[in-house]
């Protein structure tokens, strides 16, 4: 059968956006998908001379989301599933319209500003029935689905302590009032909502601890803070964490930590062994069988499994970075919708997607630190 | 004016072949390609099948590249330009083909199997006047480029000491017998060309460390190794080497040195301060000013220039891997190639492309190793 | 004049004893000490059996430790100073006997078990004007001192986040009954005092981090876990940190870490840059001036500064290790000890050595650790 | 029974040298040896000043090795053991007079700057029985006495690579001229002998490489250069090695390699896996068992053997380093000679201690070396 590329659209993502090409890129790394739809901007003109760069047709380029929805929605060749990738205020209206359209979403993290408005997005999508995906794409990485098969496989026995961190120091300073716009709407709580660093990279981190124990957080107690003066929001937050079945943990989110560029670690100790990753070092996963030598393992090569092997392209030592993680997301998304499209059971590798469950979980984890920070740090319960 | 893609072609690359699937990704990544003919396998029928799959219109899938270039060239849409990505023995002929039928061509490496080869393919490319590129992939790394210019600008001085070598351990033992596609035709001579691990490898290292000095290899002395019992190539392969201008150096090419995948580095050592880095970490360059601590300098962040720049797509921490790298080539020859439809300068950086000379090097190379290594390891002209 | 060697005794360390035959080993590395006395354990014939193999006269062995500063204190040849490497609980009463026999002493850490007993130990060393060394023993390594020599220069700016860590995986399992000494007391609130994991290297971590940034620890919000089934004492530790001056932190502490083996790792990040160190690589400092790219320090290299130097003995890429640092805190105690004895003042660098308000601190932050995991993590004060 | 040290006098390392201390304290490090004679420099009185400075008694210090010889084993306490610490040309007199006196040598490497001269040396250990032990000082550190433990047991397979490499920038310039000793005698062929970097440090290289593999090199193809003008030695070596048994390599020694230390390199591999070792972190082998995950093998960790293990002093991730390693080799010595002043069989483990034959064939490496160099880089035997 002749192959077809899924037909996608897209909020957000137009000039001078950041996300946006990554997703895109991401799309196209397996082929499966063609952009061919897109409200890129707020306004129809600054939209369309996106489209146009992008290769869209200009009666496919929308000024508002509202009107993409309505209006693929209505066409024969509407899009089969729709990417929004818009600061994190405009998140929530937007899948919105996209699901009560019936159209498919791929929605960035943190899903929305308000818990609340998480919760309201989990029925509607229970309600529509609509795949909806949101872009933790550490987790499309493959040596954290290694990890995750292993934890699964109780090489680590139980859990006991998990350590997660997220370092950066791009914020170090007051970019945002020097007109850098990736800084700007991260800064400004109308379009970030009640957390910076916490909600930015914070939820990544969470995210993946909890991605590769199965473990949710149950309850946290956490310290928020704003080191560069005059800024609104977080840029540092330090957290003690308490996971489902007793296992123990912290977790570090920082925007001003010096030599730091996206240092994504997470370890994980159990009774059984360790595993330690570093997402700048994506292609390598220590682990510690306990009274043993550590192992090195690696994408593709001798103690990688299936997991991993799924979601590689390229043998072992010739390094898949981020992008490559990201596109698994999209690929696993692709088939999630194909089979749909086609009334067949998915793959169940795509079971590990995040989910607006993630979602909501992400979006009461920021709540959860931001309320614990303001009460001096007493546990606060981040179950959803 | 609305985007337009160039319309590729692919020779070999079929179904059960691995380095097709990552020209195509390569191709793919930037969005400037879309795949539209291909003579993928040696029948028209298995030809017909990977088109299938790859989407490609059955009229344009071919069994003969002779009749690919034929057709293609006679077509007003035809192809732009050809990707040849079969086993070496196959790359002169095919590039002929096109090359006389007025289409560019991308062809992996080594170049061909023999030095005369070379030197008539290069003639070829003078007389036609189209554009031809090698896939010595790995000088499309952000951080190589990075220190081609350190090199250039002369941070390093006079260059004294060049070490390269790649390492690899998927040949220690004969899995060429148990039915490894990629395994059988890099050990025969039929295929491969009079080398193995120093084809197939020790190019891409030879390549490399003139790429960032600047500095072609005079002369060698050589002794080639064949350790797996019944092998009838080299496969691992150890070099003296005298560059142009006084440099001195070494290259190691194995394929039976365990616990290596494809361990590529490169260290390169002037009067004022040495460089080193490593493919399986390549967002990572080392820089050592003499008297100075040793930098590390990363893709993207501070103390990386614009060459490295250009060829980055997100930012640094995040990491880029082997197909970024890969797609950089290909996104570059079609600068090259667009510049040549629209009449215009291309943009100088494609002067770093792999060129038909750097092909008749890398043949040379292969053969002075191999003659050097013949006659006791004896210096040996590697000039061209 | 010709050298002479001072007298040291011992109290602990001997047969079946680790951290004894450390302390002998830094005593004599720098040529500065010379063990002749000694209550090595807590019978006669146990001590002069110790003593024996050490090259001790039998007549300056004890079964006491009264005994033997009573006794040391009468001779003329008596020690010049005493090192007491006992369990925790011992520490108290030995320091008291020799101090107020008027012996200098140099103590392991923790300092006592008590804040009470550190206070009154810390007033009679006021009293007595004697020498009290407490051998925070990783406040040695050279680019420790580097790095607290850059924090002091301002070469970070202001503190803003301290990340300290102490990872162990030697008490995983339940060892202390399976005829483990060192597991046995360290787990054992009797000998250990009220905490495991905090006390025996957790006070390490805190201590670091604020000999390095020159920050006292205010206040903390803790949680402790026993991970081990029927372990008596905490077996991993995670602290919030509040520092003096604003700096923010987190501290932790395991001896269940599987696949750590001596973990201590030290972050600070300031407005100007950060610093990276890890105990396991002591010879490397990582420096990341905010807006350049991050250099790494080795001692003895171009960038480490005299205060590196001044405790090193051999050249950059030759390692010092563990053994070299901790004979940095004897060498640097010879120096205080010989500047009293010659009436003279000591090198300013003596200021540097670990003083009994550090081990009065170090017991605080003990206490206030277990008092705010037992108050569900309430902030608590660790001022002294 | 009570505790001797062993007796130890010293040819050389008076004020101004640095191996000497090196020495000393490798001696010092385990109480085996007491220092009570030495001719630390060429005149009576310099050496005195060093005699009394190192608290050794004036009586006991001379001005010429011949008068020390003759001295010392004329006395009832003379010296049990002499160390021969001087620059290269001194070693065979200075080895001489005390082999002759009848007091056994540990002396520096390389043994002697000919190799009549070292030859002459290995007949006059033979016939006078005495003990000799030449301070490759590298072949004491823990994890390569572990590697050479699991290449012995067959863990690799037969060998087939051996990359060593020693790489220093020290001396990438001119700093002979500017009053730096330690540089001065490197480069003088007078006091060095007939090779600059091969002899200082490309020997300690192939000597690992063979100690470690259990196989001589045969055979070997060079290249020397002298990259800085004027100098009168080599300071860059590259060889191409064929050992016995097949086996192949390479071996590089630097002086000039900007930003390397002491960058000894050793990696091995066999038919069944591969280990990889970096002076620079001494702690760490890395093993790959052929398709298996690499291993890092921690000196007393899981994984390390009895060989390891009994050369340690302290528990894995507390390092230890260059002093360590070399006080191996001292204390290794001090067990034989202990022998046979007890008249038993020494611990097997001192038949790993470095012997005249070693020295014997360092000195053939380097003038093979040397000799190769100087006939355009053809195959010369190192065989003695």
């Amino acid at each position: 059968m002749a192959k077809r590329r899924l037909r996608l659209g897209m909020v957000g993502g137009g000039q001078g956006a950041f996300i946006g090409g990554v997703h895109r890129l991401a799309a196209r790394m397996d082929d499966r998908y063609e952009l061919v739809a897109g409200c890129f901007a707020s306004t129809a003109e600054k939209s369309k001379a996106s489209g146009i760069e992008l290769g869209v047709d200009p009666g496919r380029t929308y000024g508002s989301f509202e009107e993409m929805a309505t209006s693929e929605a209505g066409r024969e060749d509407g899009i089969d599933v729709v990417s929004i990738v818009t600061p994190n205020h405009v998140h929530f209206a937007a899948c919105f319209a996209f699901l009560e359209a019936g159209i498919p979403v791929i929605c960035d993290k943190p899903m929305t500003t308000t818990f609340a408005d998480a919760v309201a997005l989990q029925a509607l999508v229970a309600n529509t029935g609509k795949a909806f995906v949101l872009t933790h794409n550490y987790t499309g990485y493959p040596m954290i689905r290694q990890a995750r098969a292993m934890v699964e496989a109780g090489l680590l026995g139980k859990i006991r302590v998990v350590q997660a961190e997220y370092a950066q120091d791009w914020l170090a300073t007051k970019i945002e009032t020097e007109g850098l716009k990736q800084a700007e709407w991260r800064t400004d709580p109308a379009r970030s909502g009640p957390a910076g660093s916490t909600g930015d990279i914070g939820t990544h981190a969470a995210n993946l601890a909890s991605f590769v124990t199965g473990l949710d957080i149950d309850e946290l107690a956490a310290e928020l803070s704003t080191f560069v003066e005059g800024r609104r929001l977080d840029d540092d937050c330090r957290v003690l964490l308490r996971f489902a079945e007793g296992a123990r943990g912290m977790l570090w989110a920082s925007q001003v930590a010096c030599g730091n560029e996206n240092g994504l670690k997470l370890r994980v100790y159990g009774e059984k062994g360790g595993l330690e990753w570093s997402q700048e070092d994506p292609n390598y996963l220590w682990h510690a069988p306990l009274g043993e030598p550590k192992r090195l393992i690696t994408r593709g090569g001798a103690g990688a499994g299936p997991e991993a092997g799924r979601v590689s392209r390229i043998p072992p030592g010739h390094p898949e970075g981020y992008l490559e993680g990201f596109a698994n997301i999209y690929s696993d998304t692709a088939e999630l919708l194909w089979a749909k499209l086609e009334s067949r059971d998915p793959d169940p590798a795509t079971n590990l997607l995040p989910t607006v469950t993630d979602g909501v979980k992400g979006v009461k984890f920021i709540e959860a630190v931001v309320e614990s920070s303001e009460h001096g740090g007493r546990w606060t319960t981040a179950r959803i």
